[in-house]
């Protein structure tokens, strides 16, 4: 289906007083084509393979497929991934009828935290808390199948 | 898990009369990297997701992992694939205690006609039939990620 998405960078851990959850992923890429991105990823004590395909001119939406898996799956597929793990703790921010997942990043990324809202269509509105810093909608560096061969360390 | 196949051409249109099964594939790529190959196929009413790794010195050993889908979500996946979708009938030959998967190729690839045949270990003796040619197995022109890229009747 498609998915509708906004993302936005975040200058202050405020952010994890409001937190819901936070929970570990571990992902990597079997294809990092922004045309046809495949991920394996482990989520907690799950794992996933999702499929995204491009996205459109204002880089809101995007096709995206994706299957649970078990976790010894998701760690064989891993293993065959490009280089360039993906550590990150996603954090969770129920914010009126909306949800922030915030993204810590560790590793090769470290410094970075982005945040991103799932939207019902382009022009859904939402609440922005204090700690939203500024948009990177559609700004490809911040994709994570970018920051996995180009890390925010190295930018 | 690890596969252990060999892959043989087939010069005669003979191993028909022994088929117990023939069934339409049509397959596409999301990724064509030996060292990570990404399969959407639809065989008959079913859908697949199979990811591979790089195959061992042999040819013979790959790691595969395949996944069912539905055909709703390979015909989406297949959408999302690198161009040079295969389409082949694929017979199904009982050789003794193994089976021969035979593939009629069309379009780019008619012509060819391959069969593959899977083995308990590298070392496994299996029946020759009449029908069976040269082996190939290991020559990556004949990998199907390769087919789709530099087709048969191209060569």
């Amino acid at each position: 289906m498609i998915e509708t998405e906004r993302k936005f960078l975040v200058h202050s851990n405020r952010f994890k007083e409001e937190a819901a959850s936070a929970t570990r992923i571990v992902q990597g890429f079997l294809n990092t084509a922004p045309e046809r991105t495949v991920r394996v990823r482990i989520k907690g004590e799950k794992g996933y393979l999702t499929v995204k395909g491009k996205s459109d001119s204002t880089g809101m939406s995007r096709y995206e497929w994706e299957k649970e898996i078990s976790v010894t799956e998701a760690e064989e597929l891993l293993r065959l991934c490009e280089k360039g793990v993906i550590e990150k703790t996603r954090y969770e921010i129920v914010c009126g009828r909306h949800v922030f997942e915030v993204d810590e990043f560790e590793g090769e990324n470290k410094g970075l935290i982005v945040a991103e809202i799932e939207l019902l269509t382009e022009e859904d509105v939402f609440e922005r808390p204090g700690w939203l810093g500024d948009e990177v909608t559609g700004d490809s560096r911040y994709y994570n199948s970018q920051l996995s061969k180009k890390p925010y360390t190295s930018w």
